[in-house]
């Protein structure tokens, strides 16, 4: 018996089943000193414990899409060891921030099953939760890959299609306990703009660009034990390339928004979001925003602002499809995601 | 006078020297983060404080390799900044686990002697042991290597080669204090096979492969504190490569073997090892496991696995020695040692 | 509107203007390890928390440079996003130490302005203060720029030219309190020279050499949230070059300066620095430093050593100037600073 994880294939899921994923893991002060080596991140939120206070809670969290990797990197080897693509994500929602010091797992529910009319592969949905060790959700997202079949003449399984909700509303959203920017600090955030200052339709370009080396997607990948051989053995592919773990490019291109979003302190919802084109060392990543759309919350001083974030290598600012309907193939990424901001 | 260090050549040994070794190190979850990033270390013992606690110990320790390093960090600057070879190890054990917070220092006993035949090196033995802010021993080890003479024409010492043991008994290994796999819980730690899962002259190709790249060996080996120039200093030769870490090596492989050895939580002996090749950036290291050895130990539910983990950078799956006896050129790593894993 | 910070240009400072500067930043363990991943830092009080304690303090304080580099990355956005040249520093003193857990922040206040003959630029003194959380100045430094004008037909302000010290005498620079070299244990710091044993005049080659990588770089330089773009982005440039932040080349040559300077502990004053030439990645940092001047201090076994601490990729040692009194092009750092030594 072979005792190394093969992965599953599509026909290993069942609708209804609930996946628990291996290696929790503790987090600290370390991972968020290498969060901030990995990525320009300076949202002030999560670079200072004191400015976190002043806006009502107990210290600086751990960087929301830190959790989210982390949650997601346990995932790999039991939902996308096998699979072909990473089609999307929906319904992502951070519920309670991460500590230093809070230990987070993941458990996945198959939600959705449809074999591709090729018979070789289907495309699974789950529904993620990532827990910390009060057994309390800190976050939670849906979504689906095509994953090959182990054996093609297997039957298909009745197809479920989940009803995802295209965005989530503003009343979905969960406002960490506690937050309050009634006293928010501008000029130690870093920039003026408030939640008013921003109109649905208006484009930010961030400007800044960080070109990508291997050493850098690695160390972030393995920080979150997401170990997907496609991000480490060059050996792989015929032109020795080694394909950049999406998140990274993710937590890239947020942390490259901070100029022109610096106070769209943290992220609490993930609506969508697709991998574009592939991203490899030598890459130049860029972002711009678009303003999609503003909302209130209960919280002191809390709007809502739902922003595409898109990264791209270069290519014309602003410009996301062809005239086929497709990405353009500098697009990188193109994320759909509500961030509160001060009112 | 030159205030720098030249290091000690062959003839500045004697047996029965002991060697304090310089700079003490304070340990935190900044040196355990570094760790997951530089390495697809995913052992759950090392991931996890929940994990550590329902095994029985206080938190989640630094990793055992980690630990080794920085013990092993210390005394390059005694023992091996003028070798020519790093030529062996012996008896190593892992006594106390290290916790976040811990502060490690090193010191050496000359415990053999020979000069070589040519008059212009010799072999020295050294028993390393590494101890904590209570002056507790954590780990110690035994490793032998070549060393230059400053002065050919000094005498040879009377040679002294040490009786080591080529393996530990299991009678040898320290279980730590309060470890208990009576409850360890399978799935969170990634796999199924236990120890009677595994048997004598069973082989696992642990599957994965990392390209390996100079910034990231270059940061390990620093971390350490392990300052030999080889690693850091290209323009030494003529082709321009640093040579990595054999340490680096022994981390990258026992990490990959999670793939097949997930349940092999804690390494408490290292029987032998040999850096069989040399490793550079862009070396795709990979990684094979045999089964040596099984034996119980007296704590609840915790059995002993004896393992030989050899890294190579590709080359056929299981081959080692060439007909010559000699390790094939494709042949990095080939390491003894015990680890801890439930039965 | 353009939501993004174009940077301060010449004629937006005024003398006497304060600047708050944004994201304020908590540091902790992490940053300890990965400066010590970074460099090849090994002065023992910035290694162990025992160590610092038996030099009277009440822990490891995080690396006076790293302090440095947080405090200075924060002034980029507002000093040096439109600087043309970073033409030298004064009056650097080490108020009090950084330790894990302090939140650092950052003002500096318009100390000098002239405008250049071509009308196109001019030269910004600003003295920079880094307060801790509890509102005491931990560090602080005087640094000029040479700066672009927005709009070159804006009138030249009235020159004013900061009357600063060549070099802080011994009397200006602080000790820490409660710092005691009485019982210092050289054996442990690595090295047996003390004080008395540096004459002024004396140059001592440091030896070893580190081959600088991009993603190393990088990493640092987004560590202190310094986001100047030609760090980053490889498409600045024609030559796809990224230039090294100068910090980095500063941190690497103090690093290197243990061999030969291990027991010059504390860095408490900076006098003088002139980033000589650039850095980029592949560049070997070499180090020498030259002993310019003795002092004692009122702490117990505590002396003062000021030091020249020159960084080169290669060239010939211990020089420096070409006989036009230009810097050689092997010369990247040339540092003029005070450090604590044992007696």
């Amino acid at each position: 018996m072979a005792k190394t994880n093969p992965g599953r294939f599509f026909e290993d899921y069942s609708v209804g089943d609930v996946i628990t994923h291996a290696v929790p893991r503790t987090v600290s002060g370390g991972e968020r000193a290498l969060y901030h080596a990995l990525y320009p991140a300076r949202h002030a939120l999560y670079s200072s414990d004191e400015f976190a206070r002043a806006c009502g809670l107990k210290a600086s969290p751990i960087d929301d899409l830190a959790a989210f990797h982390v949650v997601f990197g346990k995932t790999v080897p039991d939902v996308s060891l096998n699979a072909l693509a990473n089609l999307g994500y929906a319904e992502g929602r951070w519920l309670r921030p991460v500590w230093p010091g809070d230990t987070l797992r993941s458990t996945s529910e198959v939600i959705g099953l449809k074999q591709n009319s090729n018979g070789k592969s289907g495309v699974v949905w789950v529904r993620t939760r990532g827990e910390n060790q009060h057994g309390e959700t800190v976050m939670e997202y849906v979504r689906w890959v095509m994953v090959r079949k182990r054996d093609a003449a297997v039957a298909a399984p009745d197809p479920v299609i989940p009803d995802l909700k295209p965005a989530l509303a503003a009343a979905d959203l969960v406002v960490p306990e506690g937050l309050d920017f009634s006293g928010y600090d501008f000029a130690l955030a870093g920039e003026t703009h408030r939640w008013g200052d921003y109109q649905p339709g208006e484009v930010i370009d961030h400007v800044d660009g960080v070109t990508v080396e291997e050493a850098e997607h690695m160390m972030a990948t393995r920080l979150w034990q997401n170990t997907a051989k496609v991000h480490f053995d060059a050996t792989l592919r015929e032109d020795g390339r080694r394909l950049i773990y999406g998140g990274h490019v993710i937590s890239m291109a947020r942390a490259l928004s901070f100029n022109g979003l610096a106070n769209a302190q943290m992220i609490v919802g993930l609506n969508a979001g697709a991998h574009a084109n592939p991203c490899y060392s030598g890459d130049t990543i860029r972002a711009w925003t678009e303003v999609l759309e503003r909302a209130e919350t209960p919280a002191p001083g809390v709007g809502a602002l739902r922003l595409r974030l898109v990264a791209t290598k270069g290519g014309e600012p602003f410009t996301l499809r062809g005239e086929d309907g497709k990405y353009l193939p500098h697009v990188l990424l193109d994320l759909d995601y509500w961030a509160l901001i001060p009112m």
